[in-house]
């Protein structure tokens, strides 16, 4: 019988994309990226796991700030090479600017505008150095 | 002043991610891919426009099935390198399957259970050849 993860379908680099969506009110939060075992231990842990892609490791998120992804269900597209995770998200914070979100940013115009606030100011949430 | 094409941090492979969100229901549609042209073209026509990886191209989604993505607003995340469109679904089907959208797998134990059901038969959709 095949794995689970054997199922997925790992880019050539190892990797696939990994939308986070909050369960409660839908919001999308984050696009993140997973290698095979990002996944496992999400699955695992019920906690979401990333591979960071600049850092090159294997990343709890939430590990420094406490704003922890609960995984209410993981979900698997139709060409098995993308995911999307429904989440309890701890604090109400998933981006690392401070804000509910990563995609914070509207196309209006001809220009990207910051059309959502700072929840908390991410010094407090990561100390200043 | 930069272009806000130029503002959006293209991989090596000139791709983006695109999340494509129902702005009525909140659910994940798809993920697909956008190179700069099927960025441009999405915030020109209002219809989103991908670049298919498989078939090395660029592609409006529903150009041949009807399902035209009709975009509300177009959102770049923190790291300008995943963009989130909030659509209305024409036909209330976004995947090649046939099904409402894409993530119908879902990880129950150690298998990916399909939880959605097909909305209209692809034959249906396409044609048979």
């Amino acid at each position: 019988m095949t794995n689970w993860l054997d199922q997925v379908q790992w880019a050539p680099d190892g990797l696939v994309a990994a939308i986070a969506q909050d369960a409660a009110s839908g919001r999308v939060l984050t696009l993140a990226w997973m290698n095979r075992e990002a996944l496992a231990r999400t699955a695992e842990t019920g906690e979401a796991h990333y591979w960071s892609r600049s850092r090159r490791r294997l990343w709890r998120k939430g590990e420094s700030s406490g704003h922890v992804q609960k995984v209410r269900a993981i979900r698997l597209d139709c060409d098995n090479d993308a995911i999307l995770l429904e989440v309890e998200q701890t604090g109400g914070i998933a981006c690392h600017t401070g804000r509910e979100r990563c995609f914070f940013q509207r196309l209006e115009g001809d220009r990207w505008v910051v059309v959502e606030a700072v929840v908390k100011n991410p010094l407090q949430i990561y100390g200043n150095g």
